[in-house]
């Protein structure tokens, strides 16, 4: 007993009884409620619907039991779910044996990136992205999402490469849109709209508090899919009119598949796998520490990691779908009163339950309606506050978050991420490519030196102190020669040059080379170079280098040193 | 005539007459020692031979009149060709008409940027990539090149669609080599071969200086483009032995072809078009830069960007291939005594003579040999040294070069470099990451404020001083709110967090948006945050955002008003 509570999570290992009520109706409730959801984002995978329900289990219990936040659910998200399609539906048909072993191959590479992330502490890579690019991908991905909806909501087949190309077609064909899926599909999202914007104000003032209010908004997705599925089988929709439904959908719990991935689909998917972890890495790892500063709570960002990297390994071989931190999932969770994750593993349990007894109630429920539900939440996903907040603060972040929503529209979700990240790291570059600089001199009658332009101090003709106070590396090099040389020639005839190094706390490979570089060349123009001040790390790597032994001058332990040196007359 | 001259560029409105002969004598020279690798490279690139040729005219001239560097030459060179290569051939049939359309789609892209980047100023961006990540992309795309060149010199034609695949498939199909082409192909290595390492010594042993000597080693592809045509036609070795050459080339100027980009084909090479541009960017301002310090002449890294971006908007429609700086190329100039870019003004018009006059003498030219000639230049691009120094030095860096070859070779250029960038990047996080805070305390009986650790100074029970001494954006702030919470966690009961900002010149949005959250977070646990010595710039912004406005606590004008405030029991 003591040696399987050593293998518990510490939340189960002492788990409060008075928990338990909350826990369990909470798991019981949050079942019923993703149900839908978790239809919608297989459908938007392009994935058979009930692939949706059998991610639900056993990736929720390997989160549940690795993850380190307490009320985070996983499952099928929207993102993601985008994502998986914009990936895969260019490799093979959607819905085919062949797209669903390589859904299955990407959620096992996202799950063991995330996984080696969480193990090798590199949760900081999720700081690769700024926050108006995150925005501006959700949001671009959200119209991207949106547009793929459109032929389920209308029951016509738009057709194109481009998402402006499907949107062409789709209007070109408007005059076929199917008549009763356009009906059922608009009702369903007059219904979800009314239950997001209207609902809630319409219960207070009926005397409702506000967080039964919008527990009860919750539950219209599921009241939607249930009045959808008795209108298609009450009037025969399906069979008589023609409106899509979900169809068969094969019931009990999945069987573990394992399959190793062969080295065609590694190179197809490598990259796709990246650009989901990453955007995994950033979403869970937010949410997970938001839900947990509004709890007084912590997450540990590695721990987290490799929870979700646990659980789209298991979905890998238990349903094939990759699955993330989803925001509406866990304000469920949150809101039908979850305190711990024992929920989530009731929730999964509950949820073998409904595939095993009813999963056969959902054949008939009509795509356009599970349409509805995804497009609503796409909208809500659309951030233009952001946009307009980066637009007062700061032009070049508005600008990132510009680009990357026009790139994921216009040229794709992975390209649209990586300009992304290119811009959120050009505009990082520019912000560190100008590095503090000086020109020293000393203060007269003491050993220390000063900026001389701020300071009356002495200098010694012919030799220029230059004073670096920032790290060296390949992004500030650059604007560091440039000054060194600009200097150099407002001096004129210059002898030596003496670099203060005092503030360097690194040089790069990138540094090395263009300082033996630079040393080359100033002895081509009689310049001699020093190094002052040296910080013992620093020196300790460049004794390695060929900088140091090509090195045209001296290494001076103080700028003082140099200056007494270099003020007799050169013999 | 003075009008004239305001629009020559500044080496040509004053053109000394003195250089006139050097310059005429090196443009001779450079036409004739360039055909090999003209010729080398658009094979290379899945192009007709004689493009490379074509491409040698306009493109040449267009940066003879907008570039920055006296003596760089531009034309077909290796990397850009082997990216052209495998960017376009997963597109359509190399050689074909698509393909050729493709290849002038792609110059222009790549042109437009450059020169986009180079009226905007935006050569800083070369810094993106950093020394290590560039070798290990020349030295992965090296080994690339030669595994391409393989089926030339072997006469066979091994299938794959990765190098691995292909190299495996190479080994199986070795058995079927072509005899006579293999002889001619191994030949030309050697005499190649021993031109490089071995010619020089003897020359010298033999009495004559090494620039003389250098001069004849790059005469040798040359001679060996002779020798190999000479046996192909004195033997018949084409026709009746089947060795592959050259064939029939087009002869004459290429005519001006104009043509407008389509939706699809923007949607397929905008991407590669700005890897193209990156890599030619750092190749072309790098190349210019080295070439400028030799001869002690300065380049403007934008308008070097003009010139290139020029050059390739001018290959688009008159012949149809990427062109870049070219480290050979510019060798072969600077040997040949050239002294301004007349002399690549004057090889231009030769090489109109060659096409019209002496095309059809590389018809029977074996493709073996160019093979070869392709092979050697690509076996000096490998660039092991670099590997030994970065490992030595840093060992993150050397990682990164190894990532991106192994990138190159694994995974296909594109996606070699963007993993480069990705490395390049992730380092510069993981070192910029890490800023210095300090807790500080005031110095009794002064206004001043010291880090508590090395100074006995005051500080007040309840209220903590941090001092953040860097520009906060989307990389560091991590780590400025994980320090944060420990400091508050660590001194017990914070009702006050002053944040001492005198050190920070830079709050990006994403700085402002977790300042923001922090606030609030810091609110509902009874903290108040406030900020002391925010700089001009920085308030001047930040007034604009919702950080400004939801703040807890107070803006001080120093660290000193707000101690002497708070150090007032609360009311």
């Amino acid at each position: 007993m003591t040696l399987l509570r050593r293998f518990l999570p510490g939340w189960l290992a002492a788990y409060p009884r008075q928990k338990l009520g909350a826990d369990l109706a909470a798991g019981l409730i949050v079942t019923v409620l993703v149900i839908p959801q978790s239809l919608a984002y297989a459908l938007l995978a392009g994935l058979p619907p009930q692939m949706g329900l059998y991610v639900s289990i056993f990736p929720v219990i390997a989160y549940a039991l690795l993850g380190s936040s307490m009320v985070q659910a996983v499952g099928p998200v929207a993102i993601t779910a985008i994502m998986t399609y914009a990936v895969l539906s260019p490799l093979a048909a959607p819905g085919s044996a062949e797209y669903i072993l390589l859904a299955a191959v990407l959620s096992l590479f996202s799950g063991l990136m995330l996984l080696a992330c969480g193990v090798l502490r590199l949760g900081f890579l999720s700081q690769l992205l700024s926050r108006p690019v995150i925005s501006g991908f959700i949001s671009g991905s959200a119209v991207l999402i949106i547009i793929s909806q459109m032929k389920y909501l209308l029951g016509i087949a738009p057709q194109g490469r481009s998402s402006a190309e499907l949107v062409v077609d789709l209007l070109g064909k408007l005059a076929d849109s199917h008549g009763p899926t356009v009906l059922i599909g608009l009702l369903a999202l007059a219904a979800l709209a009314f239950a997001r914007h209207g609902l809630g104000g319409l219960l207070g003032r009926l005397g409702l508090g506000a967080p039964r209010a919008a527990f009860i908004g919750r539950l219209m997705p599921l009241v939607v899919v249930l009045f959808g599925t008795l209108a298609v089988v009450w009037l025969d929709l399906d069979r008589t009119r023609g409106v899509a439904v979900v169809g068969a959908v094969v019931a009990g719990i999945p069987g573990f598949e394992f399959f190793l991935p062969g080295y065609e689909s590694i190179k197809l998917l490598i990259v796709p796998a990246f650009v989901m972890t990453l955007i995994g890495m950033v979403q869970g790892i937010t949410m997970a520490q938001a839900l947990a500063i509004k709890r007084r709570e912590r997450v540990d960002a590695n721990a987290e990691l490799v929870g979700l990297g646990a659980a789209n390994v298991v979905a890998a071989f238990y349903g094939g779908m990759p699955v993330g931190g989803g925001l509406s999932r866990s304000a469920i969770n949150v809101a039908a009163g979850a305190q711990t994750p024992l929920a989530s593993l009731v929730s999964a349990l509950a949820m073998i339950g409904v595939l095993a007894g009813a999963a056969h109630w959902f054949e008939r429920l009509p795509l356009a309606v599970l349409a509805a539900s995804i497009m609503m939440a796409a909208w809500s996903m659309i951030d233009l506050q952001a946009l307009r907040q980066a637009w007062a603060y700061d032009r070049a972040d508005a600008m990132a978050l510009l680009g990357t929503a026009g790139g994921v529209l216009l040229l794709g979700l992975e390209t649209g991420i990586g300009l992304g990240i290119v811009l959120s790291m050009a505009t990082l570059l520019y912000r560190v490519s100008t590095p503090h600089i000086a020109v020293v001199g000393r203060l007269p009658g003491s050993e220390h030196f000063r900026n001389v332009e701020r300071y009356a101090v002495e200098t010694i003709p012919g030799v220029l102190f230059v004073r670096i106070d920032e790290r060296l590396f390949f992004g500030n090099l650059g604007a560091v020669e440039m000054r060194i040389n600009q200097e150099l020639e407002r001096i004129g005839e210059a002898r030596d040059l003496v670099l203060v190094m005092s503030a360097v706390n690194l040089m790069d490979t990138t540094a090395v080379e263009v300082f033996a570089e630079l040393n080359q060349d100033l002895a081509e123009r009689g310049i001699r170079l020093h190094l002052a001040e040296v910080r013992g790390p620093v020196q300790d790597r460049l004794q390695r280098s060929a900088l140091w032994s090509s090195l045209s001058g001296q290494v001076f332990l103080s700028a003082n040193a140099a200056f007494e040196q270099l003020r007799q007359p050169p013999a």
